[in-house]
């Protein structure tokens, strides 16, 4: 069975392995204050060109954007997201949990531009009732999105600018950060999102890691206790340093855009391949998840072989469905799947596949 | 200045006056375990044909959706509403500050279906990852709706099996469940009401007191310590007596029913006269609350004299705009709009009024 | 029967409700913007000596404390009060409902130092586990405390003195501030309870008013969308006026403080008669609340007559109660209990009665 | 630098990462549905002898009480739990900020009993103000507690006998579960815990794992929907077979109890080494945590090459420390620690040391 459900099917990178097997006697101090978490902190600001940086390293996604926009919001406000953003779907209420709405705005492709979020914010300001209503307090966007497109440099300093005139901390969920920063035709990078972004996150568990995400805090204001609402929202690791050793791992050597890169090309690869058989997709995504529409016919043929993720029904015939590749999927993997594609094709009469 | 942007410029039924009056220096217990609670309870409990119910009595309709909906749900399920739900929009976020998320039902007319409440239940149960999502945990619906418009008995009906065959409590907040009870064509009554809803509430704030929302209990699991609640939301009166007064005097003699008569009696008689003139509306509204879309020369001309609410700006030239009768308004009021509106269309060339 | 068990049991002051009957159908916008509310907040800024205070009425205690208290703390954070203070036995952990621990004192007689609060916030920064603490966040006191005794000028500013050094908002709960201004001893008025206080309110609920505190914030930071919180708390009344006629009637020509020291005086009178007779008591209270310890032979003599709240029960025979006096009650009343009391003394033999 | 200051200095059991790398590659489906999670899963039902209970495994110790408290509670209720709980003092907040209020028992050993419970709920029950309070809702003790104490099967029992009576599920936070069933004069065991029990958890951050804390659930009631729980606290980890892998391990051949009996015989060891130099200690210890009463001047002596947790500060002369042996804990630390000590009071004139 080949699983191309998602990008967290396996471990973590071997070089990860090693290192973990390795420190494994050693004595440190916990909770992120040991010489692992320091020197993937360095490492971590470097790269984001931000010496003055608050790294902090959190154990998942789900927690660390509680954490992060409990951090920041007072009790009135809620935080603007796409409606497709994994906040608003995909987080079990657990933002509601700390007692604040997600604005959803909606979106076709996963992204939020920055008329819309002016547009939400000036309504808001006009509003006769604005103070029986939500107060938008800060903006949540997702690199690369849950649907795989990604954010372009004037796109992000766009959103940055509207959101600083309205004083609203903008947040990236960077969750697929690595996919995003490899993607075709990215012309973003970590300095310049460090630049946009008041907070943001680069995730380890989708790339690379067992798991694990890095917090960067770069607005001063929301430096403030950080630590205490980590240890509040349950995800201060006792054994700390598991986190700074793999994010020190990822992070010398080009390690993380490098294992990124590799997931990137063969899911364009596979995009490609698909695009030559005729197929269409629900977006044009640049990143490791690709969301083709498939015949069910074919679905079923491959179903023995393969998992793929299922993402939306359009018609009676087809099936949208999300193929994920990882730092981790072997090129073979993605070569066998277009084949048996292709076999699939070959042997069946075109109007009953592809219609 | 005459008002009619909203159903509580005035203060309450004089009847209601008097007897707050005549009680004064009485002495009684607090908490609302008075003699006036408990007469305005039997009375409720008997318009309502459910002698089983609990009744509580609170101040105002943000503090009771508060208090019923976070005594029901789970820390991991929403309430189900309309798009419009006063508790999607109106409330500062108060549901979400309890924890949950409000499942907003996209919606024209201020109502939901039971065909709607359906889908999104089984849409919830079939995802295989529902477990990282909000779970339907009851169903909110406001009789009359935000728009003005009612729910049929049918209507009402079909959401309840649904609701029931779902294991999803309904609630019905009936801040103007009088104007309601007393819209042209309807066909509930509060027994209906009572056999269709776990909870619901008939307001006072809006139908002829100073203040009040008597919560009707009727399904037993809901009732336990449903006190502990109005106490930790802040909605228990010391001088708890006020309410039991206020709902005893407007469940006597159907008060209660008799004054919201004579505000849709006077929101109707507005209604027909703008359709004569030729105006439309955003809903059709059998209630209280009417929303035409009147020219802004119009607006400007009436606004010497009247005050009514901003609702929507459907064109350059037209305002929707929210005008409310209530138990107060004098007929003379409607008369006296109607007449004005008469004579600016006499004195202004048409294309320059309706258009 | 005679109501002594709480300062609630009546109505409102006979000139508030004249007032209200005044103005029954006239029309005012809602929400606290009519020109009533004005005119209290500014009658209120000028007794409590700043001009520059935001004043927002709400309708009861447990929801005001809830208000001001979540609009402060960041999520981490807790409030400092005394073991016996309202927020953290009577209000069926609202505080904690909104995310917040109350971070309990001991205290003898419901008051706390400066000293505590003090060593309070140094031994939490000196813990090096202090991230994995609640943080103090603000500071609660109650004027006149639950126990019936007030906080001196001297205690008062020492607090605040400490407060202000540690970065702590000092927040004074005055539901019973009128009978902790009239009382024995007090050398406090409200514009220096304004000078310590970042934020306080002043009880209409047990002082004069049907119901209603208000809030006076005077410090610029607290100040920020506050009416947003009272929104989402349930405690934004529609028909604000009541509350704005309510406190203008109070803060007319000194009636608040007048009504308050006839209350005073009464408990005073009972006081020093049942210490006459040989009587002590759980606190020495110089306020409104005495809660003299009795022989249960006793309150069995006059709980045909009274009613008492049960307090404590210090050993087999005896009994502490408190007794409350109000604005409304009738000397007549006090008078008569003691009468009542000495009878029942002169007429059992000493060793049954007080022992 | 020998680290004695808690027992998460280390990093995994061998054989955990040897089995974590053998399995780095291998595909599995997310979120603890894998065969790892199954096979730990029915280890762990049969270890505790409850084949009905559900089994889930978690990341780390607060956010599973926080996880297991906040889905049991309904929002007018508190966890009971004793004064020097985990949950009370070092979790930030955590459940508070949930929602709820923790019902702290003064206790001198870290443990709480029947009669203090079954007293808290008479009085509760018994207050006539019991509305304005907040309600026991359920239980919870840690074994061993914080103070390295254990309860013994009488006194679980009992507890677990009032909590039925009251209806209070009974929670057990088994962070260090492992030492405490190893511990001196224990006399039970997980089947019985099962037993007693209607929730509790199998700690592996502290014994053995890198992370991760197994939940067995054996009340029906509270089985319902715990997942969506865990996803929302953020407790569900993507990788979730890793928590799988550690738990099989431990639960495979008796490795969970023998590396626990490992730690708490070199605990043992320093006590009775410590009792033989005339040390004191803060509380009789069975486990592996001990809180010895040294001189200021051993521990100057001592810090150069021992870091342990600073506790109390009984006196200028002494501290109270805590020292702690883990699964990880080479038997010569203990050794040579013990010799470093007698040394040092072999060299210090004996009324500068100990006194």
């Amino acid at each position: 069975m080949i699983r191309l459900e998602c990008d967290y099917s396996e471990g973590a990178h071997p070089l990860i392995m090693e290192r973990l097997l390795q420190s494994n006697l050693e004595q440190t101090i916990g909770y992120g204050e040991d010489p692992y978490c320091e020197r993937a902190d360095d490492l971590i600001k470097q790269a984001c060109g931000v010496p003055a940086a608050d790294v902090h390293f959190l154990v998942g996604g789900t927690q660390t954007n509680t954490t992060v926009i409990s951090s920041i919001l007072r009790p009135h406000q809620g935080v603007v997201a796409a409606e497709s953003g994994h906040i608003n779907v995909h987080e079990s209420g657990a933002i509601e949990a700390t007692g604040h709405k997600v604005l959803a705005l909606p979106s076709a492709d996963g992204k939020i531009r920055a008329a819309q979020v002016e547009a939400l914010c000036l309504e808001h300001l006009n509003d006769p009732s604005r103070e029986h209503m939500v107060q938008p307090g800060m903006v949540y966007v997702s690199q690369s999105t849950e649907k795989g497109t990604i954010y372009s440099r004037r796109e992000l300093r766009e959103l940055s600018k509207v959101c600083r005139r309205f004083e609203l901390p903008l947040f990236m969920d960077g969750a697929r950060l690595g996919y995003a920063l490899a993607a075709e035709g990215n012309d973003l990078d970590l300095k310049e999102i460090a630049r946009c972004c008041e907070v943001f996150y680069i995730g380890g568990t989708k790339v690379g890691a067992l798991f694990g995400e890095a917090v960067v805090i770069t607005a001063e204001k929301l430096k403030k206790d950080f630590r205490y609402l980590i240890k509040q929202k349950g995800g201060m690791l006792a054994k700390g340093r598991l986190l700074g050793i793999q994010f020190e791992t990822l992070f010398q050597k080009d390690l993380y855009l490098e294992i990124s890169k590799h997931a990137v090309e063969l899911a364009l690869h596979l995009r490609e391949g698909l695009k030559t058989l005729g197929y269409s997709f629900l977006s044009e995504s640049p990143t490791n998840q690709q969301f083709p529409i498939l015949p069910d016919t074919l679905l079923r043929y491959l179903e023995k072989n393969y998992i793929f993720s299922f993402w939306a029904k359009p018609n009676d015939r087809q099936t949208a469905v999300r193929i994920c590749t990882s730092w981790a999927t072997p090129g073979e993997h993605i070569k066998q799947l277009l084949e048996d594609i292709r076999r699939f094709e070959a042997d069946t009469p075109s109007n009953l596949s592809v219609q």
